[in-house]
């Protein structure tokens, strides 16, 4: 592995079902074939190693900020990192923004009703019958970027043009 | 920054005021002019990031856990950690060292009376005062280490003495 010019740290952010993961693995492969340091950080992945992280604000607060600390010594140290988690909240991105140095915030936007129409996990069929509580988009907020550095539109893009967009916008750091 | 032979985590454990800072700063220092890619993880430094970390048993699992993650992550990477925390749970370490690769658990050991005799931050006075909860020591556990790869007497060993063990020690990774 070697080190890219300049580290950064790409923060995907949207709804359940917007299509992060998806995204985040086509980049992570993208930038893994050309031989550079990198890692990835999804938010399901790393719910998993840590069951007990709750879905109140202060908690999906906390959880982010620990994240975005991670991504920053990662980033520090030279690796890229691409990070999926929903993020609801803007001033947790803004923490992660202010802790990392080259911090690209991209917004996975798809509408709700098509995340939900979706429903690649079962999530929103969960939450709709109350098994789920605090589900953004439902009865918990997501607070859209107002200054992305990238909007990919993925109800009406291909996997591959919005790709495309995110990997356009990289080429300078790599 | 060049990559070490072989990265490595070494953790700090044992009583508050028992030397782990001190120590963990000689080492990080001895690395660093080495060149070698590294990083210090401190408990007060981190907790001072996120200061809603408690301190109750599960609590502290958590925070450990995720601390120890970071620490694998930056090891994954090329990175040496030098990761300095009380970490009073055996349970939790050994989480720590199955996600790391070349793990090595450092057991800074003082008797808890000259622990709080040093009394650094006056911490021990305000936890005897009842200003501070489950206080490793005193109101809360301290599980020491069954199979420390490392052992340092602080009460006996000057820091210099202290630190060669340890420096000695990691000498076949670097």
């Amino acid at each position: 592995m070697k080190e890219p010019d300049k580290a950064f740290v790409l923060w995907l952010t949207g709804l359940s079902g917007s299509g992060k993961t998806t995204l985040a693995d086509r980049i992570y492969e993208f930038i893994s074939k050309k031989g550079l340091s990198v890692e990835k950080l999804d938010g399901d992945i790393l719910r998993g190693f840590f069951p007990a992280t709750g879905f109140t604000r202060q908690q999906r607060d906390e959880h982010i900020k620990r994240v975005g600390f991670m991504a920053s010594m990662l980033e520090k140290h030279g690796v890229i990192v691409v990070a999926s988690f929903i993020s609801p909240y803007r001033n947790a991105r803004r923490f992660v923004r202010d802790v990392c140095k080259n911090f690209i915030e991209v917004y996975v936007h798809a509408p709700l009703d098509v995340c939900e129409k979706r429903d690649v996990k079962g999530l929103y069929t969960r939450a709709r019958a109350g098994q789920i509580k605090n589900f953004t988009g439902l009865d918990d907020p997501y607070e859209e970027p107002e200054k992305p550095d990238i909007i990919v539109n993925t109800d009406e893009q291909s996997v591959d043009e919005s790709a495309s967009v995110i990997i356009d916008f990289i080429g300078k750091y790599l």
